[in-house]
């Protein structure tokens, strides 16, 4: 099965590391805007961006690695329709949009698309849509971090008068405590209560002469942060590189819920590296990619679409 | 979606109990082969276990209840020939033998059987088939209990000389524990190590003039207790009745490896009655069996052959 990697960012370098962990994955090349640059960082062949049309027949499996916010709407359609894709989209609320675009382009060149291939959305989706089917009438609760949101973190970096930036997203418990929340005193599962359960840490490093008031305005006012605690700590270059490992994430979601008495299904993901380790399921996604297309299926599938044996590389391992 | 049971023992009432928690299940009636006794015992309408083909029309899946040494590798290739079905069969063992006697009834009937539909066998299936999907070059460690085995226990229950028995798997470290087991000290994914990793912990009233040693011997040469500790206490019927609620339950998959760091995957399942949360699991995997029908499917599914969302009520939960 081979397979490229396009954009060479944090998760294009995740990838590249996590695919040596699949022994039936072949990295072919990278796709990217920067071939000079890019080819002195790798030992993969590099091809230009634009030139994804010449590379037909070498690839099976292009893993699309971007920000959801700007890149991936435009990059996904764009490789789905020569070559069989994987994206870990993960704006959840444009999630209908970006599938019904990727899936217009995948069926349109015959190929298979899998987006929002991550721990979340992805793993954690995948437990909360198990965990509600398997126990109706509970209550499910979503934490994530401490650790940073590559697409929040994305979006501050586009805004202007942003120089550097990065958010880390606080829960208001840690995915590392034993098992929580307690039910009945903290927040729920609905989007409200996410919100509430969660702050948004910013720290930003300004453009010279910006007005930080407007900025900070800004920022509050987008979508990806409105209604959330958001601090917004501006800071120096230097104050801003001494914050360390910033790829360090994780995520939790328990469901309780009656079933004879109180029954609780948790998912728990630890990280030490979020853009490693979402490299690592994009690679999962683009096998179950190519299968799918080996089945004759076209179009645009999430993990809830996908028997879940069409990721593994040994399914003995369930018994 | 009309289902039926047939079996009326603890997980069959457990089905029963279950089914009010979907909406777009109908529980048309229950199969047994005590007609008599299980009609004082609920409103449902009973059917002789024999009338299996009377009933066609009537309903969609039957989802079968029953001891997975006996029970199971009769009765559902029995009703799969009628019916689409679902099954919790457990023995890890005889899965792939199970799998091809109940698809080949399926497939003769035209039915969809999806089978192993538990909590494990079942979603600990399914944790340990995605976290090695998307981690490879990590290990499992699987853990059940402290609770009761009903596989177990049915097979002493059966046994010669035995009046009434329970049989408590025993962890090194119980599911409610904050995070274990720690890596390097404690026992592995393999089978070998799940047997060092657990102790089998039975309880046996003996039938009067029984040979209690050969009878316990007979107990440690049977394979579902070889290579495990399994401590076998001869109790009286006084003593037996005084254990109290031995259907809480519980389990533990946690997969560990390095993913630029060390990452963690951990799924837990606390559950306060193995029977009822058994038949909520069994319910969705008869609302997939049905919907997998009615794409045209045939044959004999585990939950890795299903895409996720045919088990769901609601995959907005998803995002």
């Amino acid at each position: 099965m081979r397979i490229a990697i396009a954009g060479y960012g944090n998760v294009g370098r995740g990838v590249e590391a996590a695919a040596g962990g699949f022994p039936d994955l072949v990295l072919s090349g990278i796709f990217t805007r920067r071939p000079r640059e890019v080819a002195e960082q790798t030992n993969v062949p590099v091809w230009p961006y634009n030139d994804a049309a010449q590379h037909v027949g070498e690839v099976d499996t292009v893993i699309i690695c971007g920000g959801s916010a700007d890149d991936l709407p435009v990059m996904s359609p764009y490789f789905a329709r020569y070559y069989n894709i994987a994206d870990s989209f993960d704006s959840h609320e444009n999630m209908s949009e970006h599938i019904a675009r990727v899936g217009l382009a995948a069926r349109g060149g015959g190929h298979v698309a899998v987006t929002a291939a991550g721990w979340d959305p992805g793993l954690m989706s995948l437990a909360r849509l198990y965990f509600a089917a398997v126990l109706p009438g509970g209550e499910t609760l979503t934490r994530w971090g401490p650790g940073v949101s590559r697409g929040h973190t994305e979006v501050l970096r586009r805004m202007h008068g942003v120089a550097e930036a990065v958010q880390f997203t606080v829960p208001d418990k840690c995915v590392d405590m034993p098992d929580l929340p307690e039910s009945g005193n903290s927040a729920g599962g609905s989007d409200g209560d996410l919100r509430q359960a969660h702050r948004r840490e910013c720290y930003i490093v300004p453009l010279p002469g910006t007005d930080t008031d407007a900025l900070a305005d800004a920022i509050r006012r987008h979508p990806y942060f409105e209604g959330y605690k958001t601090d917004i700590i501006f800071v120096t270059q230097d104050e801003f590189d001494a914050i360390g490992n910033t790829d360090r994430h994780g995520g939790l979601v328990v469901r309780r819920g009656d079933c004879g008495g109180l029954c609780s299904l948790t998912f728990k993901a630890a990280l030490a590296s979020n853009s490693r380790f979402t490299g690592s399921v994009l690679c999962a996604a683009a096998r179950a990619a190519d299968r799918l297309a080996g089945k004759g299926r076209t179009g645009c599938f999430t993990l809830a679409d996908i028997p879940p044996v069409l990721l593994s590389g040994d399914e003995t391992v369930m018994w």
